[in-house]
């Protein structure tokens, strides 16, 4: 019987993947890979059978149950089975139905951690997400609107972080902005949202909150972050005036202290 | 002029860097490295005069501006410039202070991310810190005890997610513990500790928020992850009964529902 590696790609590029995981695709028999997985990294497991398997933010996607049932058959028939996610699988990643699914099913399984996309978000930003008497906490959410009641219940941790990364939120992010400040968060908190992290493709915007209520996130296509607190005040005017900023946007940066 | 590369090493395993990461240790110059980094990565850059500048958790530590000097002399004598930080630079690395330092220097950097210990410790644990229904919100805290009275300004957004990972905590893990209650948190929430995360010596421990309390963290000396929340409950339970688990941490661990 084989066993299911569990890898995180990273959050794009294929040089950052980890050593463990390059090495595993290299090795591995079949890989069952997210849509979000550049063709750069696959060509790492040239050897190996390929399937996509869906997951763009939710666009196109397998049946999460079909895909544990995948990963089940592949472990009888094949030695090495990879499940390629992308940034880690420990967030945001859904490794938690594999990993019952393949427990229940007894097949031996290990997990490989990745570079989570904030990460990398943060590195190109040249802003550290914690800082010296700025930031000691970080939260890392996907921000729920307009789907019931219990919609804003993870607007508090977030407005409570001295920094925050919304991973799937620029869709919403109007509705995401104004829901932070109705708790509590200040009109003025900078953000940047990062599209692309890693990638050639690559784009960083500025602006504020209350930019991004009035629309200064629209248009944006590809996979995108948002970074938002006071540790990100500087970068983000330093990129005002870049394509997307609009006046209100600019205006709604207001000066430290 | 040289660059300085601000890289992750990750959580510790030699093959848990990034390709990117390890391609530079190959090219490096010069290594400037924390304390925590293993030796058997800073084989890797075997060509590399190496330096070891402290840092690991405060105990021994080289002085910030030191290191940001050393820095950009180096940059000045050797063409690839490496400074070494243990998990990611970006999250609890002080790299705020090497960047503004390289930034006002003049000194062409480049900040490659790493595997943050969190996600190594959720990897090893088998847990998922975001669960679809159960967690959407993860925080990375730092927590500060006794220090002043501002002291407990990072409990409400630990307290306020789904999933806590809590850094640099576990030598004052009883005092957090008693914070965290204070702040709403049950005292049944189940609680995992990860010593030295990927590492050959990795060690869990299970427990809650008041067994912490009572001391079951005592006696910890390796770097430690505390894992936080509901999330973690299965797994806490199935580690009760190991080494330092004491009876009280065993009574307050409540069925689930």
């Amino acid at each position: 019987m084989g066993k299911v590696y569990l890898i995180g790609a990273g959050p794009g590029a294929t040089d950052l993947i980890t050593v463990r995981g390059a090495g595993l695709l290299k090795r591995a028999d079949i890989v069952f890979h997210d849509a979000l997985v550049q063709p750069e990294m696959l060509a790492l497991a040239a050897g190996a059978k390929q399937v996509a398997v869906g997951k763009r933010c939710s666009r196109i996607s397998t049946d999460q149950r079909f895909i544990n049932r995948r990963l089940i058959e592949a472990a009888a028939r094949y030695e090495v089975v990879v499940r390629l996610k992308g940034g880690d699988p420990m967030l945001f990643g859904r490794a938690q139905e594999e990993i019952d699914a393949l427990e229940a099913a007894g097949i031996p399984y290990e997990i490989v951690p990745g570079v989570t996309a904030a990460l990398s978000a943060s590195a190109e930003v040249g802003v550290s997400l914690t800082q010296r008497g700025a930031s000691r906490s970080v939260v890392f959410a996907t921000p729920r609107v307009g789907e019931g009641e219990d919609v804003s219940d993870w607007a508090p941790a977030v407005a409570g972080a001295d920094t925050a990364v919304l991973y799937m939120a620029v869709g919403r992010a109007a509705e995401i902005a104004a829901i932070l400040e109705g708790h509590g968060m200040a009109a003025t908190t900078p953000v940047v949202i990062v599209e692309n992290a890693s990638l050639p493709a690559s784009r960083h915007l500025g602006c504020t909150l209350r930019g991004l209520k009035n629309g200064s996130a629209q248009g944006l296509t590809g996979p995108a972050l948002m970074l938002i607190g006071d540790v990100f005040r500087k970068r983000a005017y330093a990129l005002i005036g870049e394509e997307l900023m609009t006046a209100d946007s600019l205006l709604q940066i207001a000066p430290r202290g």
